[in-house]
């Protein structure tokens, strides 16, 4: 929901969108399928996902074999979260902006639903703004990189009418931490329960099947 | 070199080490099988090799087909410079730092030699350390995470004399970005030049084999 939204906003401010997603070994694999479909959908000049093992580091529910909790949203950070995921995504969407010669990288970042996660913050996205400027050519020679975080200060409700009001189909968008093997939601995990009660909250029925 | 030389340092500080090398579809994948013998030797408790795909990103020579220059050493950001590479690699380290509660991340960056790797230079390191602390679950809970890169001001010939001092054995450190395919160093590409000039002003004779 939040990369796709993230992905119109860009398409529609007039950006040149090219799209990354990443098969870190996580569970829900079908993340990868729709970020293929979204980028498709926006014309994005290019897609690619890039593989980082970070199952090799674990530590986290979403790429190690502790279990995802199906319970409650959790208070503090949760163990789906995934040690310093979005520093190492941003500083992979970093190299390719280098490469292509891009100074906007977008990111679906957002702090109000899920506050435990500590890089989902503006803290973060405005210090990684500065160590981007510091870590490449480009801001060595003096470019100045930007960091897009649109989503930061909506709820999922509101992430839900933007994206429908930019077009996005969130039929084809995948929440779920830990999908059946069909690839479809679960409905419980932390991740689906901030889905359901966003599309609640504005009034709009989900597209996506869940589990009985 | 620089990488054996820096966990030598941290070894005799007396951290207790996990290493980390990166399978980044290099051309010198020599290296390696250098760190994980030099792991072994300063009795790291583990050593992992990360898999992330950099060549899917392009943009170096080092990861796709653009030649390795071998006649120089260039003044400005030479083609072997990767993007964003360093700041990758750490933003992994500190992945793994998290999840096994390490504060302390060492790196063997050096500015002294090769000023044209932005990501070599005090200001980005000292930037990584602000998003560090900022990224994580560890950082938000207040454990203050340190960036070290004990080698930042050591021209080459010094980091020598310390590896030396310290036990390195430099007959195990691959340095060469375009070896033969028997792993042979090839001498003339800006790595080798810097390597060869260190020994020699160290006064001290290289003990790996060079292409003839």
């Amino acid at each position: 929901m939040d990369s796709s939204t993230c992905l119109a906003i860009a398409s529609r401010e007039g950006y040149e969108c090219h799209t990354l997603a990443f098969d870190y070994d996580q569970r829900h694999k079908e993340e990868l399928e729709m970020a293929a479909h979204q980028s498709r959908t926006f014309s994005a000049s290019d897609h690619r996902v890039v593989r980082v093992d970070l199952a090799c580091i674990g530590g986290s529910a979403l790429t190690s074999s502790i279990e995802v909790p199906k319970d409650e949203v959790p208070d503090s950070i949760p163990v789906t979260y995934v040690p310093a995921r979005n520093l190492v995504f941003l500083s992979i969407g970093l190299a390719l902006a280098e490469v292509i010669a891009a100074q906007d990288l977008f990111i679906g970042a957002n702090q109000v639903d899920y506050s435990g996660y500590p890089d989902c913050r503006r803290p973060f996205i405005e210090s990684f703004e500065t160590v981007a400027n510091l870590a490449t050519r480009m801001g060595a020679q003096g470019t100045r990189i930007r960091v897009h975080a649109p989503l930061l200060d909506l709820n999922k409700a509101q992430i839900v009418k933007k994206g429908l009001e930019l077009g996005v189909d969130f039929k084809n968008t995948h929440t779920c931490y830990d999908p059946s093997d069909s690839g479809t939601a679960c409905g419980r995990c932390p991740a689906c329960r901030l889905r359901l009660k966003g599309f609640a909250e504005a009034g709009i029925s989900d597209p996506i099947s869940y589990q009985k």
